[in-house]
């Protein structure tokens, strides 16, 4: 608890001088003022968030959290949990939706055993941070216990840390985990407060059966776990995942350490709910990569208070959603960065 | 008109047998179906498009028509046309918004002056294609005449044509033309029947009283010129621009020639509907880059039948949202060709 505490006092306002100064800069373009939208208020957050007018965006970083979930016990995902460790290996061999799209922006992957049920010894390629084997069903019990919770939380704050000392500009959330869509919409409703059926959708493509039962499942866990909803780490131990977690802590410590975050989809958003919740300057730090088609990520994002970026009706994860955004991201700061002035291109109006 | 004829002749249906293989392939992948969304659409697309199960993206181009307009006389723009000349020269220096993102999303930017009021004697960069120094003013008389207008529509079917011969991939239209928003408004409310203050915005940024005047404008050069809805050319030549038929050539020949065309913002979309009014299959060949702040832009589109990709309050131009749609695509493009399958990646389910 102490590191996690310790993290939250690092955590600083963006820099507001430099974003006016940012604002100042993109006026002299050769443009209208404005017309590059979003792009424009990409290279002003950048801007405030590495408090340098001239950011780089040559490092970037997708961190991909593996872990299971007990609650898959209940049939509330389509495929099994076999399939995350599989998913694994397909990592490392370079092969999933996140390795291409990652590879086509430019972006390395990094992929972190935080709770997968196998044992993957000492492979290369991992970062072997395992907490558990997985969490516990969390419809008979809490899935995890506050000292697991809080150890998953230091493995993402470790890796911001470490993102800080290797220089890197950009980082990225991605995770794989059958069955974490479930955690998820438990924790956007115990938090919001709003019907468990209003924040729950398909996951990767459950029936309406399933989705009854999904709903069900997660109504039994919070009314038997009675997660407290003013204390978001009660919640992430009670109804999370060990991914989740590691989310959580990496986008707290991004915000630590002055490194802007690009946050996923659903799964991603839920983990950097609890980071937000934890401090108020979080929000800051925060891109949120795009509107996913699970029904309660907006209201993670309204509640955050970001505007996803893209809308393309993904729900893979994996962070293949963050791997898009970086790139548009980058956009933004090349616009400030290379486009010319008025004055340097002798456009006199 | 027997160049466009031929072309229009030339335009076939899709290969609609390559897009159920494309989907096949597609549902094979490490990932749940359909979960890349909007990226496996444009995998799909790019497929039937170019006819081959793995299509190419490498080659990417952009092309940038410049063109004067003698409605500025009327007041209904914030910058004077000399700005259109001096953009050239930015153009050629690569400091423009649209050099700056074609960089990042490595396409090359060619810069065609069909119409700009400047002799740029035979400066080197530039497609020297002009066929006049600029539309006469529509509020007064047709901005061209039907020989100008299509010869402007040839310079876009040309380029066309040339890009099939290089083995171009992937192909992108800008505009740069001060004043061309009015233009754009015209053809939409001539074709589409609607109150032109329905389809008419600010531009770069015109206040209330210019806005006022740019209807009234347009409203009299329509009652004037009596452009006939049902001959789109006759729209053209009459109301629009040197280098909105120079793009309707452009998204033509891309037709006819099988090659992917990714349409940027309003004003390209108007040259795009011309094309796409004149034959019932051009549709299939247009990717529509993103939703411009332009209110005319979305009915333009909905008339073509495309969804735009992107929506980040962009109203540049020069290409500056095609340039991050083909991106876009490129990443659907690099799902189905490098993504591991189940098999290959030994996922079970």
């Amino acid at each position: 608890m102490k590191r996690i505490h310790n993290t939250l006092e690092r955590i600083k306002p963006v820099n507001q001088d430099l974003m006016q100064q940012a604002l100042v800069k993109l006026e002299g373009k050769t443009k209208p003022p404005g017309s590059l939208g979003r792009l424009e208020e990409f290279a002003c957050r950048m801007v405030a968030i590495s408090g340098t007018l001239e950011p780089d965006t040559a490092k970037k970083v997708i961190f991909t959290f593996a872990g299971d979930h007990g609650i898959t016990d209940e049939g509330v995902a389509l495929y099994p949990k076999a399939v995350t460790t599989q998913m694994v290996f397909n990592f490392l061999a370079g092969g999933a939706g996140v390795n291409v799209l990652a590879r086509h922006v430019g972006a390395e992957v990094r992929v972190v055993d935080v709770g997968v049920d196998h044992d993957f010894g000492n492979l290369a390629g991992v970062i072997h941070r395992k907490v558990a084997r997985g969490t516990r069903n969390f419809a008979r019990g809490p899935a995890m216990t506050r000292d697991e919770m809080l150890a998953a939380v230091r493995v993402g704050i470790d890796l911001a840390d470490q993102c800080r000392v290797e220089g890197i500009n950009l980082v990225g959330t991605g995770e794989m985990g059958i069955g974490n869509t479930t955690p998820s919409s438990a924790i956007i409703a115990a938090i919001s407060g709003k019907a468990v059926r209003e924040v729950t959708h398909r996951g990767t493509g459950i029936d309406d059966d399933a989705l009854i039962n999904k709903i069900r499942v997660i109504e039994q866990g919070l009314a038997l776990n009675k997660p407290d909803p003013t204390d978001p780490l009660d919640v992430l131990a009670k109804v999370g995942g060990l991914e989740i977690a590691a989310i959580a802590g990496l986008v707290l410590g991004c915000a630590a350490n002055s490194i802007p975050v690009v946050i996923d989809g659903f799964i991603s958003t839920a983990g950097a709910l609890i980071a937000s919740e934890l401090h108020p300057n979080v929000a800051d730090y925060i891109f949120a990569a795009h509107q996913s088609m699970e029904i309660g990520h907006r209201i993670m994002l309204e509640r955050i208070g970001v505007e996803p970026i893209l809308d393309l009706n993904l729900r893979l994860g994996e962070g293949t959603g963050a791997a898009l955004a970086m790139s548009l991201i980058e956009a933004g700061v090349k616009i400030i960065n290379q486009m010319a002035s008025r004055e340097q291109a002798g456009v006199t109006h």
